[in-house]
């Protein structure tokens, strides 16, 4: 609840986003949704390898969504071995078991990897995805560090490559999100917070008129109702216009509205 | 690192899901891959309020890519105010600003919620997803106890409705993930780590070589060399196979492989 200005500034300087590397993907569709899934996140370097269809690819552009920069800057190979050439750690996206030796890290250990790679050690990171149906094949496989798994229901896995693209860079942003202003921020509108003195004068007015209206039978009762009713309004954090509404509710359910 | 075993089991059981609430989706297709999405976390539970074109919608079976199970439970609402009557938390997913006072969660800190929520009170808890434009009206936000906001990058935010859903829940899921054994586990096949007295015979096999083949020029080099050889082979952690490998490797190299 820190702070009350909810929107979401980009002042902090981004660490070096992993490099995303398509290997032999096949519908220019699900590569502009790569490029589309990647800016959301602010992932911006993209490498293809032998793409189906050919590059560049209108059907890409299209489905895109306007993250042309990422397809404008995309670099084109013909081996996997070269697209990841430059890089100092890899890791090539899988659900199967490759009979491999293997690390296998988990989206939210892979995001955590390469911001500790990218701090410490300025490495450049990638992360390979093999193409729509058939995935990685080995010889990609034995070309990264280790495997990332993305942990789903496992009985209901597949996902389409833009959203495995999306969980992965999702994940990478989340690790250290400088869009992120904490866990729980409160949007306040044009209002303020009452303070408690407001939300006490709301309550004698309350007790006021319920005393007026022989709300309470005994005397003993009184003051277990009233805290009760206290720790409903002060647990509802009721705004100062609220608390204004608050008495205007009450002066019109008591016949005794002030305003024409 | 622990286990061998990389295969993920879904033995523990799962805490009680979000209910997914979809109010006005417009095409067809996007609710089917909504459904998927869902699925894909283990998130089963839909509710769809005024469909634009109806239900049931065939469009949505066919991309929902197997996940039936999640539209022939699916329930139709007139209006939000019903399909969330008998929830006890509600999040409305949003990226605008509404001028309400409302609490903003992230998408983890939403996770975290749902989860503390439903263990600790066994409350059953909602998100509102709006149409595909728009997104949700005010009325619907009011409904809520508190906006969801997905951090993404400020410049380039648009998601489509199932990714959207598919963030959403996959940050459910990875708050208690029953189907990850752990952060980083080792796929080792069908061979096992070296010992490390097995590492020791092959660095002794290959000094030894190295001491043949006059590697040393001077007495004062051979500790500082062979402890960066033993530093690096110690660190790849290299399987029994690695081991055997090596070793012919060295005796080919020099001439001495023993098998034919």
């Amino acid at each position: 609840m820190a702070g009350t200005d909810a929107s979401l500034k980009a002042e902090k300087t981004i660490a070096r986003a992993p490099v995303i590397i398509l290997v032999g993907p096949q519908l220019g569709e699900n590569i502009g949704m790569c490029a589309r899934a990647m800016l959301n996140c602010a992932v911006t370097e993209l490498r293809i390898v032998n793409p189906r269809d050919g590059w560049p690819n209108p059907a890409a552009v299209a489905s895109a969504s306007g993250a042309t920069e990422v397809l404008d800057k995309a670099k084109l190979y013909t081996s996997t071995k070269e697209a990841v050439a430059d890089l100092e750690f890899v890791l090539a996206t899988t659900a199967r078991e490759r009979g491999m030796v293997k690390d296998i890290y988990s989206t939210e250990a892979a995001a955590k990897e390469i911001r500790l790679r990218n701090a410490g050690q300025d490495q450049k990171c990638g992360i390979l995805f093999g193409p729509e149906r058939a995935g990685l094949e080995n010889d990609d496989v034995a070309l990264a560090n280790a495997i990332l798994n993305i942990p789903l229901n496992p009985g209901f896995s597949s996902l389409n490559l833009a959203q495995a693209v999306l969980l992965v860079c999702f994940s990478w942003l989340s690790a250290d999100n400088p869009f992120q202003p904490g866990d729980v921020v409160t949007e306040m509108g044009d209002t303020a917070p009452a303070q408690k003195q407001e939300i006490e004068m709301l309550l004698t007015h309350i007790e006021d008129e319920l005393v007026n209206g022989n709300f309470f039978r005994s005397p003993e009762q009184k003051p277990t109702i009233l805290r009760n009713i206290r720790n409903f309004f002060f647990r509802a954090a009721p705004t100062q216009q609220d608390v204004r509404t608050l008495h205007g509710i009450v002066s019109c359910l008591t016949g005794k509205r002030t305003w024409k």
